[in-house]
């Protein structure tokens, strides 16, 4: 049975371009000895496009995007970017117009990978990040903007039906992995989203008997992702919290350079798209410096989402064992020092 | 010019009466020597009175409290206390009745208390949260509670009167210490409330040109707290960001049980409250286990806010001089083992 994936990819700015090419060498050399076709389109979207045309994400490209199975994004912005352009009008749009509601964000410290934290112990959870309401829905305003009358809201959206899906989400992949779910909200304080997480965790955690269920207030949660990460398995969350923690996972596993995402729309319906957690890095942009790991975990992601589990479980594979020759090399004394392009080709020959 | 100090004091839950204790006692001893006498009235305030009482704040008390000059709180709940109703009812409502629009928290690490980081650094930065506005205005609701159509929302209020006035104490803070100011925030998202802020920090600036100021999304706030806190001096940030930051704060400063807090109103129009960031413990509860430094420390804010530098200062350098010999006790391999009491005791004659 012959099949091709119609993959859009959008390498962006700064370090994009460089992280994306060792992505898709890889991804290439995972389909290599199947039936699976790849067949890209890239679309040139960011920051560059915009000084260029002052145009952001036109519809029709939008339209030709929706036309594909998966979306490969490496990272968009540079400095000059006016704040929220790019981030609303392009990734937040890509979001909630393709119902990404769920964003899949492992964390997993390696070995060898120097932390900020004296004894991490054994990292490995994942976030899941609900992706189209909460704070993130744009919904707010402002009046007399810009006088000393100033009042600027911004509101967050929880319904029944999306925070549902997502808690459905988590509690399903738990008992995939160790059958522990954290429910990381503020239901103290923001009473009536708090409560409409915490009675959905409930009711649709009795239908997963075996799934451990636990609560922190997301102030607390930022102590354990510091005192205790090894604690977690699942977390599940809303928005804003799930960016907050996510970011701060980066960083006690040794840094957001390796953390990947997934923003997927489980159903099919549109395409889900995969993208490294870090972001352009204009300061090492073209010089072959960025470590594409995060990018080539991603992949796996996106090849496990479309049904190729052996060829994601190969990549990821191949990803633990150059991470395993990198704290042998750096435990060696000598640490690997190695191009973009070369982390590609070395992971990819190892698939 | 005798001088007396109405304290109200709000003992609460768990170790809240333990710690208060040692913070009074602390307290007299500072004021010892001066003509500044101390006239307290308790109020009985928390998870007991409400499961004996269900009363939470009654108006005449909150009458009561606001014919005071400050209020020492400990730490009020227990866990059988249904969420939000002491923290809506109790700690907000005093936040927003006595218009605590400064959320005044230092974070300091001291020589020798065990943290998370394997570099801390050298740790010592404030935070001033918004006390007023924000998500924490309880502006929102749900509709078709508890069905498939539910709606959950949540509003953030953010206001040029609340922002500017919180900035500028930030401000003027940062020309006391190390002239550096960081903006927390998510503008990038949050545009309304984001850009309300970013403005208002470039607006007042440009009064303090001493000052210099840079800018962090809170997601990368939370990674900078973990790989690079000593880069902060004061950090001015909205109510949730706030609770978010100051928590982790905690953390990598080996731990939310030395973190003093005050919820002002610098103008003096009701009486400003002070209180340790932690909770009311109550598995330690009864037992003379709790520290007390963080409600100590407290009262040096309190005093500091009610004119009295000196003795808030005198407070401030028996706390180092009590953590400085804890860390020389550690060091020589014999670590402090000491009640509630004792460090009270211990804090108190150093005065
Ligand atoms: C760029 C920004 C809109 C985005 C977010 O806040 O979701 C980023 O921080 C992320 O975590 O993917
Ligand atoms: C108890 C709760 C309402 C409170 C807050 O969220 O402000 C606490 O976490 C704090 O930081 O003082």
């Amino acid at each position: 049975m012959n099949r091709t994936i119609r993959l859009a990819v959008i390498p962006g700015d700064g370090i994009g371009p460089e992280v994306v090419a060792e992505g898709i060498k890889v991804l290439r050399a995972a389909l290599r000895d199947s039936d699976v076709t790849l067949d890209e389109t890239h679309f040139d979207l960011g920051a560059a496009r915009w000084h260029r045309t002052g145009e952001v994400l036109p519809d029709a490209e939008l339209e030709q995007i929706k036309s594909h199975d998966a979306i490969l994004l490496g990272a968009v912005g540079d400095p000059s970017m006016p704040s929220g352009v790019l981030e609303r009008g392009l990734l937040l749009k890509l979001r909630f117009d393709l119902d990404h509601y769920i964003n899949l964000r492992p964390s997993k410290h390696y070995r060898g990978v120097p932390t900020p934290l004296a004894d991490p112990g054994d990292i490995d959870f994942v976030v899941i990040r609900e992706g189209t309401e909460g704070l993130y829905a744009g919904n707010g305003g402002a009046v007399r903007v810009d006088t000393p009358h100033e009042i600027a809201t911004e509101v967050s959206i929880n319904t029944a039906y999306g925070v549902e899906r997502v808690v459905r989400y988590a509690f399903e992949l738990a008992t995939q992995r160790d059958n522990r779910l954290t429910l990381v909200h503020k239901h103290n304080v923001l009473v009536n989203a708090g409560h409409l997480w915490r009675r959905t965790v409930e009711r649709v955690g009795a239908e997963y008997p075996g799934v451990t269920t636990d609560y922190l207030h997301v102030d607390a949660a930022t102590i354990f992702l510091v005192t205790d990460p090894a604690r977690f398995d699942v977390i599940v969350t809303d928005n804003l919290f799930g960016d907050i923690l996510t970011d701060e996972a980066g960083a006690i596993t040794g840094g957001i350079g390796l953390a990947a995402s997934g923003n997927i729309n489980p159903t099919g319906a549109y395409p889900s798209m995969f993208e490294p957690v870090h972001g352009s890095a204009p300061d090492i942009a073209g010089q072959q410096k960025a470590d594409p790991i995060a990018t080539i975990s991603s992949v796996a992601l996106l090849l496990d989402h479309l049904g190729l589990a052996d060829e994601a479980k190969r990549i990821a594979a191949a990803v633990d064992a150059d991470m395993e020759e990198r704290a042998d090399a750096a435990e060696a004394g000598m640490p690997l020092i190695r191009s973009t392009a070369e982390v590609g080709d070395a992971v990819g020959a190892r698939i």
